[in-house]
């Protein structure tokens, strides 16, 4: 028996046939469209899964069941995407609409908290009971796991850690509100910081690499720091320093065994694991009498969106 | 059958016999002592009981169990006082040393906790499932119910809102950490505000409340407000601000039914939470289509404590 885990992104539906020990044995993929009432996204999800039985050459009596996961708000009990802003959606009953083709069952849920019960169910996660996920992406993301168990909040809009204001009147963020942690810990917010502090210092390498790369990205100054350059080193100082003001705040508040870190910035790996280690060690309320908060990198990766879909099919059939 | 709720503080210990119902019948208390080898906060706990029973002319036999509400880090599942810093005590067994005298079941948990399941069981909160309660006192305490239950995180230390970050790198807070909530929602925090505005304007009404009530305090800026004066004002008005932002921030992870404000300046009322409903109503994540969460006045007052105390007892026993 397998799970299929379907990965839903600005890009590309992805869509991975997984074994029941997080193996993805074949794949499908389709480009995402703009959708309307007469082609919606329903209609691709149908392609990716009949794509990824035929790869896998099995039948949907082989399937256990189908896991999505979506950017945005997604309402995971009735299974309808609220609304997402990259792929334009709003109300899509898409479980409904599946059910009608496909006699398994049907799971959806935010990418974020997808991913989280991704690394719980199959990766960095396994063995612990209590995970702080985030996603350091374009925005910022959470999924949280409370006694291994997808936590939500109430209609499933909770969770939404990234619009947490760390700096009260501060950046403006893409929701509306300022000072939001994704403005300053998302890849945007440090491509934003890595282009102020090149205007300041025009002899920093990191004009180089983003010469050598071709525009300026999450990744300029973390190299030209390896280099050696002091103004790059301050921005990914600074910029992993709001990263960690974030982290503490949500060990204060959930206090879990640990917080796994993934998205595009978790490639930088003990560059940013250490230093905010030793802040968590340092400023997590009480560290001297509560258990410590260990900050790892997630460990899916490339696949975490599709395993992390089939997840919700293991943990919400339990 | 009754239950007993015990409130520790800083000046005194309140016991209480609770009904089944949520009202107290009958009360003993003592003053707070400094606590050594010898003369531990059990033999001061066990005088309160054995007064509580003897005002409300009941044997132990009529008590369903007793409740322990405590300020600082509580362990609640092992019944230890893990530290406090008011009452200056570290890891003592406070259940097991109560247990030799009171053959019935005992609980111990912080006393935001409590007061969250007193708001919950007996107050405000009656009818909700997914409460977030915030009591504005000389800290800023958090007691977080999930699904009708309270959630303490890992060991019993989570749920320290007071200590998350809201300006990186801003004020100094008792905990060692920059820019808490607690360092600019708390009534210590508005005093330092109220000062420091009385000192840039020396007309303002505030010093004239000040004068008559022989200090600055949490209400200074409150009653110059209300006569008019603009300083005063401006300063109810950022204070406001700093609590919301805590508040849209729990909103935005828990999105529970309901915020529920406690302590010293909760007694502002409307004052409070009109202004702080508008900015959750236009802050909150996908205000549009998320469900609102409303933010209200607690009920218990005086009697949160022991009231919360009780609680913990009924909850805890279902």
């Amino acid at each position: 028996m397998y799970y299929i885990g379907i990965d839903v992104g600005g890009m590309s539906i992805k869509g991975g046939l997984v074994t029941q020990n997080g193996e993805i044995v074949a794949r499908y993929t389709v480009e995402t469209r703009r959708y309307s009432e007469e082609y919606g996204i329903a209609d691709d999800i149908r392609k990716v899964i009949d794509g990824v039985l035929a790869a896998g050459n099995v039948t949907i009596a082989d399937i256990v069941g189908i896991g999505i996961g979506q950017p945005g708000s997604v309402d995971s009990e009735r299974g309808i995407i609220r609304y997402s802003n990259n792929i334009p959606l709003e109300r899509v009953p898409v479980v409904a609409q599946l059910k009608k083709f496909f006699d398994v069952p049907i799971y959806i849920n935010n990418d974020a908290n997808c991913a989280a019960l991704g690394e719980y169910v199959f990766g960095a996660g396994k063995g612990y009971r209590d995970i702080v996920f985030v996603t350091l992406g374009t925005g910022v993301g959470s999924g949280i796991i409370i006694g291994g168990k997808l936590f939500e909040g109430r209609e499933c809009a909770g969770a939404e850690a990234g619009h947490m204001v760390i700096i009260a009147g501060g950046e403006k963020c893409n929701c509306g509100r300022r000072g939001c942690w994704e403005a300053y810990a998302s890849v945007s917010a440090l491509i934003r910081q890595t282009k102020a502090a090149m205007e300041k210092d025009p002899s920093s390498l990191m004009h180089e690499e983003a010469a050598a790369e071709g525009k300026v990205s999450g990744k300029t100054a973390f190299l030209a720091a390896k280099r050696g350059d002091k103004t790059a080193r301050q921005v990914v100082d600074t910029y992993i320093d709001y990263v960690g003001e974030g982290l503490v705040n949500l060990a204060d508040i959930f206090r879990p065994d640990v917080i796994l870190l993934g998205g595009a910035i978790s490639k930088e790996g003990e560059r940013l694991t250490v230093p905010l280690q030793k802040k968590m060690d340092a400023e997590a309320f009480g560290a001297k009498f509560n258990p410590r908060v260990a900050v790892k990198i997630a460990s899916l990766r490339n696949d975490a969106g599709i395993l992390g879909a089939a997840a919700l099919v293991c943990s919400t059939s339990d």
